[in-house]
């Protein structure tokens, strides 16, 4: 009964092929199709869709013919080898890389999610934000995003948002300025980033952050993607904050979808006068709380939720981390805090991949971050220090 | 059992300069002066003040020497007389004029009131809001503020604040520049208009609304008087506006004595980078509700109170009304708007007086204000046709 656990073991690879399948035939958070996964499997889902005949149930004739134009044309093999050309990986359910809070979607839940970038998403989305608002944002929106970002980075905290225009670039932005750890979930397939003009934007997040989306290699974002994608954005973190909105528009779609999911909303007020706010005000007098600042963001969020490792310490053993995570934690200094560069240096490895350790290793309570540096938490030193030895 | 009714008897005069003389001793505000007042009358506790020994409880001895001194000088004749000449009523509990809800501040209630201007301050008070703020606030609190005070009195609402630079100032003068009807309560004697550089503006209010305050000619403002003025503010309205307020400001002690009384809070936001709107934002993080037009607000305070008229119609039968007001009932025409101007040709009178029973009037369900014009609310028009006759 002693010694290292068994690996977990993962969910069977037919089921990641036929899911892959699947991404490319249903659109994402069809719930009908969920329901189909989830009463007879992907495989046996992806098989019916494939084989002859009307095999499942509540849909139209229209929109059958749709799916099975679609599964005719899908080749799931050739996307997943191709992602995996691209660095990108295919996560399904029961991967130890799935974030359980997408599970809160029920039958919308995403049947899989294609990641590019070093992080593991089910660790960053444990200590994350969304920040979203308008494409078309004001000088203000621009200053507000960007400043919550950094800041958020610099308090420990992951920001996820759309890669869009306007506000969602602002806060990816931000976080990267600050050496933060951003996650940006797009609405199309991950060797498409949209829009062009963040194609350096987004290839940076890649790199430096984590890449996330519902679709498969080559496809494109329609209006209807992106109101889907929200839904992911809002699942996956615990709290979204609106920076700047109009009346109706797509950011407040993804505020009520967070509500609708339990998590906290919360927005940046503006001048009454700017129709840019008035979203976000409409928010405010609902159950939205007002902030203004990274602290007031964290001082709501950080105290819900199961998890609180900054509280009750380390939630993983230190012999259950990735090796490369336990090596950027044994190149901790013990008593002070140390730049990130010093830190990829000790555990000999790059900048970036030493940040997106850093932030696994926050959410989960051995490090914190303090103005540019990291230290080891109090409740991580004493088991470090003993491993360690002395330096 | 029919005809007109017996008029009410008002408190006798003597109650009336017992408070009077009060008002020169006591300061706005003491719930042990509002002690004694309600357990041994204001004429006995007055009595005491002159008399020998020390004949009232719970004060310091330094406290009953400043007392005694300052009763000694009280000439409550003489204030009431110059009072008088000057244009300014003094009204007490009792008086038909006087706004019940401020028994809401128990012992703490004003012992009278020093009123200048022609309306009437209780049919007033009844459908009225507070703005507050800043005094020195910013281009953008002082659009907001008389934007709102503006468009407020174009939805028949009388707006209530402090008479000082900045927020109140532009409130005052949003609600003038729209022929509204505003209230200014102020922290000294009538005589002593406080800011000296508001005269003009202090002046005009009184000509066209209403100048109401606790103190007795000649009395100057202090800050802690500011201060109790607050709770008069906050208690003779249904709900109270910030507009721009720093932290730790004089506006948010108006805001928080206005919840105290179960009286409704309501901020207006402004951008998140702005110290002076840091208070309103704090308040909004509490139970204050966000707005950012008169028609929210006046949904927010349209809705509370026993009285509700411009559903349940008019509550006062028509014989009751002052003459004056009957006058300017029956200039109404039966089934259109009319202005001001004309109004107050029909009946006889000058245009601010035809404002003041406008007013009055719409507190009391009988008419509406629609733009620039008024007219009789259906609840009204049948019993007003009835006695006016064919015209």
């Amino acid at each position: 009964m002693t010694g290292a656990p068994e690996p977990e073991p993962g969910p069977p690879e037919h089921d990641r092929v036929s899911r892959a399948f699947l991404t490319r035939v249903l659109e994402p958070g069809d719930e009908t199709g969920g329901r189909w996964v989830r009463l007879l499997g992907a495989g046996e889902v992806a098989h019916r869709l494939r084989g002859p005949g009307r095999a499942l149930p509540g849909v139209s004739d229209t929109r059958w013919a749709g799916l099975r134009a679609r599964a005719e044309r899908a080749d799931a093999l050739r996307d997943l080898d191709a992602a995996r050309r691209a660095g990108v990986r295919f996560l399904v359910p029961g991967d130890t890389e799935w974030p359980g809070q997408l599970d809160d979607l029920g039958d919308a839940r995403p049947l899989g999610l294609w990641v590019r970038g070093r992080p593991s998403l089910r660790m960053w989305a444990l200590r994350s934000v969304a920040m979203v608002g308008a494409r078309a944002c004001t000088e203000y929106g621009v200053h507000m995003a960007a400043t919550l970002a950094g800041d958020l980075a610099e308090l420990g905290w992951v920001v996820v948002s759309g890669g869009a225009y306007g506000i969602d670039g602002a806060a990816h932005r931000g976080s990267l300025g600050a050496a933060g750890a951003t996650v940006a979930v797009l609405a199309c397939g991950l060797d498409r980033p949209y829009p062009r003009g963040h194609a350096r934007l987004i290839a940076r997040i890649a790199e430096q952050g984590l890449l996330v989306g519902e679709f498969p290699p080559g496809e494109h974002p329609t209006p209807s993607r992106f109101v889907l994608r929200n839904r992911v954005i809002a699942a996956l973190t615990r709290g979204t904050v609106v920076v700047e909105a109009a009346r109706r528009s797509g950011s407040l779609a993804t505020a009520r979808a967070a509500q609708r999911l339990g998590r906290l909303t919360m927005g940046v007020p503006g001048p009454a006068t700017s129709g840019l706010s008035a979203g976000v005000h409409e928010l405010l007098r609902g159950e939205a709380v007002l902030v203004t600042d990274a602290a007031e963001v964290v001082e709501l969020v950080g105290g819900i939720g199961e998890l609180a490792p900054e509280r009750s310490g380390p939630v993983l053993p230190r012999d259950l981390l990735e090796p490369a995570a336990r090596q950027v934690l044994a190149a901790l200094p013990a008593g002070r805090a140390a730049a990130p560069a010093e830190i990829a240096l000790g555990a000999q490895t790059t900048l970036d991949d030493a940040l997106a350790r850093l932030y696994e290793l926050r959410a989960l309570g051995y490090v914190e971050r303090h103005g540019e540096g990291w230290k080891l938490t109090r409740q991580a030193m004493t088991s470090v220090r003993a491993e360690a030895g002395p330096r």
